[in-house]
């Protein structure tokens, strides 16, 4: 049996419809045996009340970034979630976009050499409510936390040090509240290669998700892809399409494997990647990062090991 | 009930165990009244005999292009479908492709005011079977007919003449029967608009399909789809992956969409298109382009009216 | 001594005072022993005469395209040239634009393996005044002239039939003075290669120049350039800049860089190229073009051997 | 009269020669009533030597960058220019480019809104020897000395604070003298801009120098130039070529202009730029980044004002 449950009662119905499933409440999930896994996709203070439970009953769980706000709570979180040696695989959706793969692989491959400077640009069209900024801890832990999750997806490395700057520019509500939408952030990785992060949550021109990793022997990039392939010839230039608008397009296909993947790896009993392990150094990363952004220093980063 | 038919037993289990439905034979289609369409997917010589026993059994038709060999078979079989006043959709599947629909909205807004010269560039990565090829009826009648079909598409006009030239070059199976894999089509639409088709058989870099529409206000092209987005930059240059690998990869939502469409309109009794008469004058043109090559003149397009 | 010359006096001063030369008629050159070489960049009906004259008083001719108007004219000259043994250089420059020569060396040097399908798209902003066209002969011997100087150069072949298709889309005084402004050309080679020839002398985007070489191991292509680097991002797109606005600027090294290439010639007494024979076999496979927009027919050239 | 000065005698004939100048020493130009200004493109730490003399001699100067080594030498040396009144420019060639000149006539033209996010790329196809290394003070004061000025001339802001990352990768006589080879530095400006400096000195792909500007309606951009407009198409991929391989190529336009601009400023007294006091507040700037590599901080500007 497929459960879909909503508190908020809004999508729960037309989803559970098209896919032949019955909208319960999360007692009934949590009770029922015959469920082995759930997929939490709910607001991210929920996360760890959640994973908590289905440790409890004894389910598998995918749990969509982040495991949770507050690294205390996350690093409580993680080693229950290791205690419990149950299948958890966390959403964080790129690692699984074929374009970022395959730069991986090739990288993988050593075509480039070993890694030397790598430039993560991700930009948002437009910033979330303010509401939702205060409740997400802001937009180092929204946004560049998929970015550093990217960088020591593609390094295999655990940075060791992070300066971080940003203003903000958007909005009076913004700066009012003493949030950000724009930022860069610099990593420094044991190898020594420094990984130079910029995010934005204004650009008019849709979705920018690129990356560049320059190494010893040449550089990989991956570009936007545009919505469709038409160029325009004017007297004003040669115009091609803007990138797609936003993650739903964008990232389509990853959120597809990353599900998939979890399919696979629950039937398979293998190990699942990316891990409670692999959201907990995000964050801690991530925290060290607010951290430079009030003390203006580099920051080393303190891993619970 | 949904039925797969395949004479040659193929394929037919694990496409009907695919979508739970029943391997049977013709038959049985043609007689179960609960069947209101057909899609045909069979060999080309089968399409017509096929298509006849359709309207015979007053059953909606797919029918993936041709509609059938030899002009006089295939007006023959464009009349009774006309007088049956049936279903019936042609699979010239470039129509429904996003980036063509994309290009075709573009035009008909007069972004470019009214189309002067129209460069249509599709080539294949290597040639069918000999066997194949002599089935067929060429490289004309089996690949530059979309292009026919995409210019008629695209203008909205018939072409006046046509003019076309080609020569065998990849194998010496080819050239010994008088077959072509390089060609090119010039066709004179009655606006004097000039539409060049160029097609080969033997590009080792993917399935090349590009489209240009020089206007009098501007121009709009339509580019290849890269594998995926990733760039390698070295001291040999900065490498692209190549396009899509052949029509499968490229074309692949507009094999979905052309069969959404002919759903919805079989379920609205609508119009559909591309028609029988889109097949039929496509193959006209077809066939005085072959005249040319005979003749080596231009040839004025007899169509059927 | 360097001498200008201009009958219609316009520019002379200024040019030769640029470069310190002294304005003058053309009988002083003529007569000038010290003078051991002529260019000749006057309207296309005065260049036989010139150029005969130079023959006579034994000096060496940089001669802008064309030789002359009229096949047995040019014949007549080409003739003449050959029989004085004396250095003379045609100006088809776009054999010594850098782009195109590293192209023709990729080529050559068998990276693509054979020639198989050529695309030459060469289109200008707009077209000539209507008496110039008249003085001209029209867009075939003025524009595609180059494209067919460059189909022999690239494949080191000489057409044996070719094709024309045109319309006059662009003005009243063309279509009523039955000129053409948008003209495809067909050439058939010997090896079996095709080589497709689009024009059009309305294009607002700039001035398009583009090849396309497709071999049996492979494409190589030469784009635009646009005129300078700067791409905008907005919510209409991704815009680049247009190509160089016209042949002045998209050639303007190819015309330094022919003119060098003449004077190195003249210093070691070495073969010239673009040779009059060049410039005569490309004049008879625009006449045969000619012939074949009033036949409708398939041509085959007829040099003159 | 023009003279060549150079004390190591390489090239000074053969430049000379070439100009029609005359070699001679220094003494010589500076006791020549007739000389109204020097270049002066001897080693760094000449300059403010020959600075001096020329400001002593009444002579216009235009320097290559750097003014001088150290940051107290280079204030005395601007204060020395400004109270002499002579005409004096400063090598940042990069301002006249026409790409970026192109790029900031637009910024100023508000296409983009008040700019947000920078990112400059400046990257080297290798790093110099050691000895030049230590001389010149390390890649932040040779290389990335560049990006911070354009970084001021396309805001018009100085930096408030900088922050700078970098690392040692490229050979062990850098690491082993404590060189950097691979940079990342931050920029806050005034209005809450952020710059992101990328420098490395080993780019396999020929010298990459690309800039974007983000802004509150759009993005900017200037790519890189390839070598040549020819692209190969094979089963590897879409390959374009390389960039511009060094400064040399990439920027022997804006070499010529900023000497065409110096003379032309020199004829008309008008107020030259890039001025001594952008040579220096770019070094103040990079000296507080260096100063922030040791203290591993933010470090805010100290402006000498």
């Amino acid at each position: 049996m497929d459960y879909v449950v909503d508190p908020t009662g809004h999508t729960a119905d037309e989803l559970a419809g098209r896919f032949g499933a019955t909208v319960v409440d999360a007692d009934t999930v949590f009770a029922d045996p015959d469920v082995s896994a759930i997929v939490i996709a709910s607001a991210a203070p929920t996360h760890t009340l959640l994973i908590g439970r289905a440790i409890e009953a004894g389910k598998g769980v995918f749990c969509e970034k982040p495991i949770g706000l507050g690294v205390h709570n996350v690093r409580e979180t993680a080693k229950q979630i290791d205690r419990a040696s149950l299948p958890f695989q966390l959403g964080f959706n790129r690692r699984f976009d074929p374009h970022f793969v395959a730069l991986k692989a090739r990288i993988d491959a050593d075509e480039i050499g070993r890694p030397e400077l790598i430039v993560l640009t991700s930009r948002d069209p437009q910033p979330p409510p303010i509401s939702y900024i205060k409740e997400c801890g802001g937009i180092i832990r929204e946004t560049t936390i998929h970015d550093i999750d990217v960088a020591r997806w593609l390094t295999g490395e655990e940075p060791n040090a992070v300066y971080a700057s940003g203003a903000g520019l958007t909005s009076d509500a913004i700066r009012a509240e003493g949030e950000l939408d724009t930022v860069a952030i610099t990593l420094q990785m044991p190898s020594g290669a420094i990984i130079v992060i910029n995010n934005s949550w204004r650009v008019v021109y849709g979705y920018d998700q690129r990356i560049e990793v320059l190494g010893s022997k040449g550089m990989l990039s991956v570009a936007n892809r545009p919505r469709n392939l038409v160029s325009a010839w004017s007297s004003d230039g040669i115009r091609k399409e803007t990138p797609d608008p936003f993650f739903a397009e964008r990232y389509a296909e990853s959120y597809v494997e990353e599900i998939h993947c979890f399919l696979r790896h629950l039937a398979s009993g293998s190990m699942m990647s990316p891990s409670a392990t692999d959201g907990l150094k995000a964050l801690e990363v991530a925290e060290a990062a607010h951290e430079s952004l009030i003390t203006k220093r580099e920051v080393r980063v303190a891993y619970d090991v």
